[in-house]
């Protein structure tokens, strides 16, 4: 952000009075300008023993699989997000269950959502953000090919209770590949 | 939005190819300007069979009771959000525990989560925001006077869940007051 949204001048980066962060701010309107993490909301689309995944037709990650999520849009609630984007991405209606992943990344400031979902048939196809859809049997998950490790972690823990038959809330945090 | 805060030039409104949704874009640059949902990260600081609750010292709902709660900022988890703003709102330390409710509320773009915790002392007092902090059993919670949605629907959903003594995720939607 250079200029001012509401005015068009120049913005400054300072800490506003009372406040404890630098933002930026415009000192022609006087317009504080925050900014905020954001959401990516997705879906793990069971059918029977198959999870369906999404081969990415876009960059990041062009040509890696994820599950169906994106990020959320404004007058949307988490589940209409994780249903929509399903459709965007997969052609494929789901019927949502519960909330089963909260996933951290504050080094980019965002927070990825899973929920898991029921996939209501077979009819499925790549929308235009994907190359290929599939239905993936537990055995044959591509885990070197996943796009993102919200995925993978999201995915571990499916299939860890899955295994145990009782489905709980995942929260979890993600440090920049590297560090420690 | 009004002015591209990239290059300072008017923005118009419309839909940029391959997309579905109006956004705010720039013809001198090209920048397409999203905007996405904000999440506000809370706490429900528990000691013994007290919760604590701050009276709000700011607009909106000023004077109105609320559980310490804010927006994330950038680079933090929602897990340091609710610390913080607790820190900030009750001059309280808590130990977090299990991720509680997650409320949407589509109409003002919003999406609150709340964590159950533990205050791990007895020494809190109002921060810059708030007008009185105090510890409330919950034959006491003052029902009438709690400042938002979210922490009244996150409140019943704790009592009724400590009543049973098993507590698990509540995901929650909110209408606009008066709508069906």
């Amino acid at each position: 952000m250079r200029f001012c949204s509401n005015c068009g001048q120049p913005v400054a980066r300072r800490i506003p009075p009372g406040d404890t962060l630098e933002r930026h701010v415009c000192d022609a309107c006087g317009e504080i300008h925050y900014q905020n993490p954001k959401m990516v909301v997705g879906a793990i689309p069971v059918l029977g023993d198959r999870i369906l995944l999404a081969r990415r037709a876009i960059e990041p990650r062009l040509g890696l699989w994820t599950l169906p999520a994106g990020f959320m849009e404004n007058n949307e609630s988490t589940g209409d997000a994780a249903v929509r984007e399903t459709r965007e991405e997969a052609c494929a209606e789901i019927e949502l269950e519960a909330l089963f992943s909260l996933v951290n990344i504050p080094h980019i400031s965002q927070v990825h959502l899973f929920y898991l979902a029921r996939l209501v048939s077979d009819d499925f196809a790549p929308g235009e953000e994907s190359l290929e859809t599939r239905l993936f049997r537990i055995d044959d998950i591509p885990w070197d090919e996943l796009a993102f490790r919200s995925i993978s972690i999201t995915l571990k823990h499916y299939l860890a209770d899955r295994a145990t038959g009782r489905f709980t809330m995942h929260v979890e945090e993600l440090a920049p590949v590297g560090s420690h």
